[in-house]
């Protein structure tokens, strides 16, 4: 048996998906959806198609989509664009402190060029308090990033509250929410939540890896990121990537097709892994339980023993997870994550981060538990830290 | 039958190339290239294996190859790059004024940072001038623009000679050539015309759209378009599309398999199409002729007839070509290529692109020179415009 837990880095891309894709390479829309050729106007079509598609599915209009590289590139089109935009107003930016990389990194960078940015804490759980975030505004304040989940350990964050708090004030505040841990596990509209900007991801989602989208509400003064050719948006231009867009929205499509079912499901399976890695003795849960954590996400810290080393032998039995996030890996640097929540540097060495889909089944789950047991046993055999 | 001529705007992704990438959207390589798992390691492999087939391709070394989302952000990347990171050395930059829109653009964008740019200007060929180059230059000066092949009218530049003008300076002068046009066309050796950065696209070279590459010399002064996780490069963070790098190499890899013989094919084809275009009557070429014109270009001027007119006609005959740059096509601005070598506003108003391929056939060479000849001579019948 083969599995696959590292769902909340990237995904499997199933056959629907790429059958979808497939014939855009070459039998019909492979022109570019500029030009007024048949190849072309084709092209042009599935580029609307997956726009609506995308946006009907957080409740946005299809001309508030704008399809990027992914969520990186959308998270920086995010910050730079409102940034650079709205300056004149003001420079101060706050975001929370468990945002993901792309965030975090692009706030340094915009930190260079004069910006402010303050941050906000989070409790026990990875959850933001929307009453810090009310008195960390100031009338300098022009932007908030608040990530719908976080990526390491599934905290839904009050996002309805904090869209409240900044509607509170009398200028204009955008609030920009990566949602790619997210997107398709939890609802989101961006009409009732009040968000201005909303970056998602295929490739977590199912879709293709270089592809993503940032929702950009209508009126948001905004500055593009690249400067080119204009196909069919000016707010990022360039050769759209048909086949992957296609690709993506189509996996979109499936996975809001008995979302109600599919994420109940995933929950499920969630709980009795966590459960079932709780029973193992030294073992701490990183994150909410219940309803206000991700279906898709379970992470916990083993103590006395290095995450590394039960990738490594999870790997030679053919299950696939990750110690903390992709991010921080080639880096090494513990996650600022399991940091903001509290636990110590000890804590966050034994961190693994199983990220499910709808595609794992309950075997896969009870093959995991029987053999992340044993494996957790034998490394704390041979650690040279012991529970005192 | 179905004749596909806009190969210069978009090419058709061949079944291998597609077979090549399909694995890798489930059935190994599917994980993030940074994890230690065996999805991840595989990811991770391809990488690199892609990374070596493109730097060979150009005589590069496997370090100096970033992968981008395309051509229009490896420009953006290239040029945004070197002027952040070497303005205390100076704010002046030279291009050509035939660049492509995503070079352009990214130097107006420029210009409102306190950069100064100075255009080169091309003669009736589209040739820039190394003499005039030389003039240019100031001790501000860091960083020259100059394509390879234009995209409009495959014009191929004395890159060469122009790189040697650089060196003749005491102080560093970058040399970015955008090789969006050319790669795949013409050799590229970066050792020998001593280009510091080299934009390729995918999506020109019959690999999937949504993918690019940048050439960085590796001493090279640059500062990062994007900040995020750092995955295998920190010089553009987030995760790689792996699919897409894979098929792009492929499509690389198929294109220098017997690539004179392959270039020669096209160069006749293009010479047939150019000799037979020629004889209907008030029709210019732009561009030159023979070996200083990429094998894949064909552009002329009809007189007395307006191009989207043809494109619309050759397209109920299942013909596919496009009028001027699909880059122009949505703003429908006259061609800033064909005013820059002397082309009056109204001949360019009648410029059809025709852009071959390596898979385009002798028999759709002639089936097009017949109906292009009838459909101008249907279209004059009816112009209010007449030769005089």
């Amino acid at each position: 048996m083969e599995v696959y837990l590292d769902n909340g880095n990237t995904t499997i891309v199933p056959r629907e998906v790429v059958e979808a894709m497939t014939p855009f390479f070459n039998e019909k829309g492979y022109g570019h959806p500029a030009m007024i050729h048949k190849p072309g106007r084709e092209a042009l079509e599935a580029l609307e198609k997956s726009r609506e598609i995308i946006g009907r599915s957080i409740n946005a209009s299809p001309e508030e989509i704008v399809f990027t590289s992914g969520g990186t590139e959308a998270n920086n089109m995010a910050l730079k664009g409102v940034a650079h935009a709205n300056k004149h107003r003001g420079k101060h930016i706050v975001a929370s402190k468990i945002e993901h990389e792309s965030v975090l990194r692009v706030l340094e960078q915009l930190k260079t060029e004069g910006f402010k940015v303050s941050y906000l804490d989070v409790d026990g759980e990875g959850f933001v308090d929307p009453n810090q975030l009310e008195e960390k505004i100031t009338a300098d304040t022009i932007l908030v990033s608040v990530m719908y989940v976080n990526h390491e350990i599934g905290t839904i964050e009050p996002i309805k509250e904090i869209s409240d708090v900044l509607k509170s004030f009398n200028h204009k505040i955008y609030l920009h929410t990566d949602a790619a841990a997210a997107y398709t596990k939890v609802p989101i509209d961006v009409e009732k939540t009040g968000i201005d900007l909303l970056t998602l991801s295929s490739h977590k989602v199912h879709g293709p890896k270089g592809v993503g989208a940032l929702f950009i509400r209508e009126n948001v003064e905004f500055s593009p990121l690249f400067q080119g050719a204009i196909s069919n948006t000016f707010r990022r231009p360039g050769l759209e990537n048909i086949p992957g867009i296609v690709g993506f929205s189509k996996a979109v499509e499936l996975a809001f097709e008995g979302f109600e079912e599919k994420t109940s499901y995933m929950r499920r399976l969630r709980d009795k892994l966590i459960n079932g890695l709780m029973s193992i003795p030294y073992t701490l849960l990183n994150g909410p339980k219940g309803h206000l954590r991700s279906p898709g996400n379970v992470n916990v810290s083993f103590l006395f023993v290095e995450a590394e080393s039960i990738v490594v032998m999870l790997d030679s039995m053919n299950i696939y997870v990750s110690s903390g996030s992709a991010c921080a890996t080639r880096t090494m640097e513990a996650s600022p994550t399991l940091l903001a929540i509290g636990r110590s540097l000890e804590e966050t060495h034994g961190s693994i981060m199983f990220g499910l889909s709808r595609y794992n089944k309950e075997e896969e789950i009870n093959f995991v538990l029987e053999k992340i047991s044993q494996v957790v046993e034998k490394l704390r055999k041979i650690s040279p830290v012991k529970p005192s």
